[in-house]
């Protein structure tokens, strides 16, 4: 009668029913949020059925290798349900979810934390608890299989992603974006069980919602299907229809929230907060639960381990196809998303190229070159737009599109949904087999920001393409002209923004971004034309330590002018004014990744920034830059909100131009 | 023939049809476009004879009194169609859009920015651009009309509010939020014309959505026809129709993009680019236009400056009811959104009632006790949350709650819906007789930012009650967790930033927040339970200069601790550590308003900071510190992400406590 991950022979006559599958999961959420004195038990008691069912009788996974990448997807939207998918895991038998880690429930490094975080505990998919983001997710998920089936066939790639959703996730704008691309795409891999429990945090969701959900989804493309959520019978039968359907599915489950709390259950009392003793009592009594916390019988544990055996045979399966396939290098190469040296050949000849040729292009234009020459190196890389492609430059010759069931493609029109498309791209880094990068305006940043801390937060190789980044693009006014988001994306942990200043920068900054692994990229780029800042070619990729000496001048440093991107041409002039107008010898550093230069020695930052007075310009806000100016150095940037007119006519009005540059130098030295 | 804003008398015997007033539009359109190079046509031309109908025959405003409060509300939420809106006000007879404006469109300070920007030009509702946020925004508006009804009844207030929006604001995420927001409470005022040309910026919009937009907005809730966009009697049933329904309505107009350029028309390349001299001179032809750039014949702008005859003799008629009616005082404190001296004279008692009382509550907490003294002093505030009514803390005794067809009460339940929150609450300021707050997470800043920038833009007094504002929030996790929020906010221009550290300063903040009458606020607010620091009653408002000494030490500094909100505990408990462990004489510097602060004299600042080497403590991240701590000093803060465990785990963890302080104050001064 304990809880133990090693499987027991188990010698129980008696059927175990699903119920009583169902009640271990009840008891061990009851009991875990309890013994926090945290978390939220009323979900994972009310979609504990509808779990049961799934993965009882559908879902194909392998504890023991929950990383095998022909699993099943499953993706608790409601994060805040996190019990739900603990209680499963340690039934289920993955090796890091013993009972001790659910009696450390949200507690400092224990493996349940408060939602479910990607790289915390196996076979979490994806982190998931800012609401509709687990959704969105799945729908990259999703459709990172269909793109991986299309290349490498259904003997190694066919699988389903299951998401649980609540009235949170499918009440947030970023559900809209998902489920209109999901069903356009018509993924019919994606499944998702929306817990209708007709309760939100407030109270009763008709406090602040008359939506027909079903008629919502069916109107993006959706099969729909309505079922009693405790009705276990109809739960499989739907399942079993959406599988079969060639759309996505929603399949709403009426269910009462903390089913099984005889006083509680159906109040938004059991959302997040603990049953209490008493009601925990009466809900052992009512569902016939008569074990101690967190023990669970043999025979019920026993019937879940069935589970784990079944998806440990379908995985002993498929790597044999896998061993016996012709594309097994291949798609174990996707798997692994390592790019071959020779992208990196293709960037080098790239710079050496251009350097030669000086080329003068605006810095959106010249990743659309880079990506030229990434894309023809390697089919990873998956590009996109949220309906800026021409502005971005985010398409390359011989991308062709993914459409609606045609999967074969490598370009994605994500649509006017910029939210959407930065959460699946999360979802096929994720997913795996895929480098996705996506473009927008930078100001945009605004929209997609909630997916793109998700990025970071994951750790996840997501290239976020930003063009038009500053009064640079000119017209069409300060709602299009960011000022803010620069200190906003810099500030974010994990995440490295580059703003580079040439054709060369941007070749250097898209190697690094590919190279970063373990961490989402911005390529922070410029509408405007901008000249060629190098002057001979270095094998060193030189954006590497995120700031070096682009001018060092003959003399020793009198001021130091340090900027970046678009911003960077100015500093150049500046120096060179201040050079030949007042003899003052300026040096100009280039910096396109501030996160790189603080991760540099505090010796080699010093050497770059030098002793001189600094002297800062950057078409922004210049939150931030009294980092490398210091107290005494100066900024020429924004002040306020950007304006509708002519970029050179706005650099003029807001006076981000060599003159006043090389006229805040002059202040500072004498 | 010459287009002027003085109405001449016209001897035309001929009436004008419609389509000839909608050609103006079409030919003021492409011809601005082509004279500044940049711009949208297909949209403006495309709506025209929308736009064309509605004014005609609809709606009520007067040109010559732009903020007429009983005006209907035009929202022109496809933004970049802003060609419409300018050619319409130039037609209707705004003083501000004389043709030569039209003919300064998108250059340095002209009316006619890029996009519709709120404040530069007369009869610009609301500030567009950025997809989705102006049919948001109107819902907003068209809930404050009820609001405003139901406090001043139909004789004073009984008004529509009408909003073009295209394919992007309809795909955008936010739309989802506002459409089931307004049809879940029934706002009959609202009706959105729908600018359904299949195009978008890639191309077709079978490119990217399959949405029946017509099934998805009923699902919503929403009367829904579906028209041809061109032909002008059914336009005009349907707008009768929709007047006469009880819900809102989506009018779906089938148009041609760029309709009557005969070549280009239809295609996304008349989206965002002039049509070029030829197809303009073959557009004129085409639609028979045979008038120079710029110019309306007399008996076209005859037909136009009627509406806004007719829209005078409402204002007329309107004014001598408000003359009349004994609400007329209040009505008219009500739209000038001025909060009586009671407010603040209860503010004050409450902070003396308090610093004698030396409450301890959470921010949060004390935020909603604060709360209880405003909403008992004033009828102007309408409070809400996104779904965290009772961990925001935002609803206060006696408020009643809007809902469906009753809009008597004072709190709004926005659902799970931040974004469509904080747009509608725009919507509520702009309309005016109201002065919005509403609560989320801070760290769902995230999801609102794009209307939060826009709040800031428009200089609109909006307050965002943000709180479990850091790892105090605990067992949550990082995904609740705010690390980066604090920067992107206050790298926001015109947005002020208030992060209290007790009840005390929290009254200080709403003060300021509520006197902030041309800029948003966001008050950050623990979770967690902080002590009253301060020891003695001020009349002053200490935090109105943004940063004060809290604890000057009785010898000279040796050392300066910085600190805002929760971590002002911390700072404060350092420096007694430092005076009574290591004798160190040290400051205490509560900054709750990195903007207020700014703004000071540099002598004032210098006074606060002082001499002394200076150390900050902030849960967050450090970017912007800098600013006040200078080359040398120390930041004890967040370096990445946080993570799931009760709060004082956390800070632990994260070496946030007053020994690190004070270890960190230690090695700067020795």
């Amino acid at each position: 009668m304990t809880s133990q991950t090693a499987l027991k022979p188990v010698t129980t006559t008696a059927p175990v029913s699903e119920r009583e599958m169902a009640n271990a999961i009840r008891a061990l959420a009851m009991d875990s949020v309890q013994k926090a004195n945290s978390g939220h038990p009323g979900m994972p008691m009310g979609m504990a059925d509808v779990a049961t069912v799934l993965f009882n009788r559908f879902i194909n996974i392998d504890p023991s290798r929950p990383d095998w990448p022909d699993r099943d997807r499953f993706v608790l939207s409601a994060g805040h349900g996190s019990m739900l998918q603990y209680a499963l895991h340690h039934l289920l038998g993955y090796e890091d979810m013993q009972v001790e880690e659910l009696q450390r429930f949200r507690q400092l490094g224990s493996r349940t934390a408060g939602h479910p975080e990607y790289g915390h505990a196996l076979g979490v998919e994806t982190t998931t608890g800012p609401l509709g983001q687990g959704i969105s997710t799945a729908v990259g998920m999703a459709l990172a299989e269909r793109m991986l089936a299309a290349r490498y066939g259904a003997d190694l790639v066919d699988h389903h992603t299951y998401v649980i959703a609540g009235d949170g996730c499918l009440q947030e704008g970023i559900s809209h974006e998902a489920i209109d691309l999901a069903g356009h795409l018509k993924l019919s891999r994606l499944i998702v069980f929306w817990d209708d429990n007709a309760i939100s945090i407030d109270g009763p969701t008709s406090l602040s919602t008359s939506m027909d959900q079903p008629a919502r989804f069916k109107a993006a493309g959706w099969d729909v299907q309505s079922v009693a959520g405790h009705d276990m019978a109809a739960v499989a039968a739907a399942i079993e229809a959406a599988r079969r359907s060639d759309r996505p599915s929603l399949i709403a489950c009426r269910t009462v929230i903390g089913m099984g709390a005889p006083n509680l259950g159906g109040s938004e009392k059991t959302h997040g907060a603990p049953l209490g003793e008493a009601e925990i009592a009466a809900t052992r009594e009512n569902i016939g639960w008569a074990h101690a916390p967190f023990e669970v019988p043999d025979d019920i544990l026993f019937a879940w381990r069935e589970i784990a055996g079944r998806g440990e045979a379908m995985r002993r399966a498929w790597e044999q196809r896998l061993a016996a396939s012709p594309r097994r290098e291949a798609f174990e190469n996707a798997v692994a998303a390592e790019l071959a040296d020779t992208v990196f050949d293709a960037l080098e000849a790239f710079r050496r190229e251009h350097v030669e040729k000086a080329t003068k292009v605006a810095t959106r234009k010249a990743s659309e070159m880079v990506l030229e020459a990434i894309n023809g190196a390697t089919e990873l890389t998956v590009g996109g737009s949220a309906d800026l492609t021409h502005s971005n430059l985010t398409i390359t010759k011989g991308m062709n599109r993914i459409a609606p069931s045609d999967y074969a493609g490598r370009y994605i029109h994500y649509g006017i949904r910029e939210h959407g498309m930065a959460a699946a791209m999360n979802g096929i880094a994720l997913h795996g087999g895929f480098v996705p990068y996506g473009g927008t305006f930078l100001c945009f940043a605004d929209y997609a920001r909630g997916a793109m801390r998700l990025s970071a937060l994951m750790g996840q190789r997501v290239i976020y393409v930003m063009t038009h980044d500053s009064i640079g693009l000119g017209e069409d006014g300060p709602t299009h002209q960011p000022v803010e988001h620069l200190a906003m994306l810099r500030a974010t942990p994990n995440l490295n923004v580059f703003r580079p200043a040439d054709v060369i920068e941007t070749a250097e900054c898209w190697e690094l971004a590919l190279k970063s692994k373990d961490r989402p990229s911005v390529l922070v780029l410029s509408r405007q034309n901008l000249p060629m800042l190098r002057r001979s070619h270095s094998d060193e990729n030189r954006s590497r330590q995120g700031a070096y000496v682009l001018r060092e001048p003959a003399e020793h440093r009198a001021v130091t002018l340090i900027a970046t991107g678009s911003e960077v041409e100015i500093a150049v002039a500046a120096a060179e004014r201040l050079e030949t107008e007042h003899g003052v010898a300026a040096a100009v550093v280039s910096m396109p990744c501030w996160e790189l230069f603080e991760e540099q020695e505090s010796a080699t930052r010093k050497a770059v920034l030098g002793s001189a007075p600094r002297v800062a310009v950057e078409a922004a806000a210049r939150l931030g830059w009294d980092r490398w100016i210091g107290e005494t150095g100066a900024f020429v940037g924004m002040t306020g909100f950007g304006a509708s007119a002519p970029a050179p006519d706005l650099y003029r009005h807001f006076n981000i131009t060599s003159e006043a540059v090389a006229a805040a130098a002059l202040k500072l030295i004498i």
